[in-house]
């Protein structure tokens, strides 16, 4: 499926306003429904399925805030009806390498799974415990 | 493409086999020659293009050694002709949660993309700074 550049890309940034926003219901419309979801928080276990990965973007979103991420770099590459965009995430003084799975659902790109990576761990504590009473 | 599974989790046994034996003809084998091919090793930027992605591995098996990954808890999701595996590593006492993208191509299952993230950071420095001599 050609030409879904745009669409991709939008899906993407529509992940993070979600997440800068501490946008719940926005993150929800992001994530796929009928595709099975995962998501690798830094420093944490995997999460698999709607349920677990919702529980943690409520830990996250809990007091109304979230990091102040910042995202730059994109790159895409799609394999048929999946899509993976490649990132650089900023959240304060750390950088984290971002992958973010799309699919193709019912004609919208939705996320199947998300995984954030540091690439600088001078301040990793500060990111890694992001999740904090999630388990 | 159903009844897949067991081809896609043979072509993730593949890359920790070559992976773990330091063996780049075998690794060279497991990555997609043909879709565009990304990683993301941990503490690094993104490596884009099988240049970039050998480049790093050529660097890892140097020495003729590479570090002696354990895997486990395979979780595979498929769509259509594209599949991500992820899966836990363990490098020493350090834990990473690794996310496998493959690719059909040509009939095989392709790697097309590996992230791997810290998951405990206790000895994070020792893993991050793995592919020595790579920039």
């Amino acid at each position: 499926m050609p030409g879904q550049e745009e669409h991709i890309l939008r899906a993407n940034f529509a992940f993070y306003t979600a997440f800068r926003n501490a946008d719940l219901a926005a993150m929800e419309a992001v994530w796929a429904r009928r595709w099975p979801v995962t998501c690798l928080h830094p420093g944490w276990q995997a999460l698999i399925g709607r349920d677990e990965v919702f529980k943690s973007w409520r830990a996250i979103f809990g007091g109304g805030n979230s990091p102040p991420v910042e995202v730059s770099d994109a790159t895409l590459q799609q394999i048929d009806n999946a899509a993976i965009v490649l990132c650089t995430e900023r959240i304060y003084k750390t950088e984290l390498a971002a992958t973010n799975l799309f699919a193709l659902e019912d004609g919208d790109w939705k996320m199947v799974h998300h995984q954030a990576g540091l690439v600088t761990i001078e301040e990793a504590r500060s990111v890694v415990t992001l999740p904090v009473g999630l388990n």
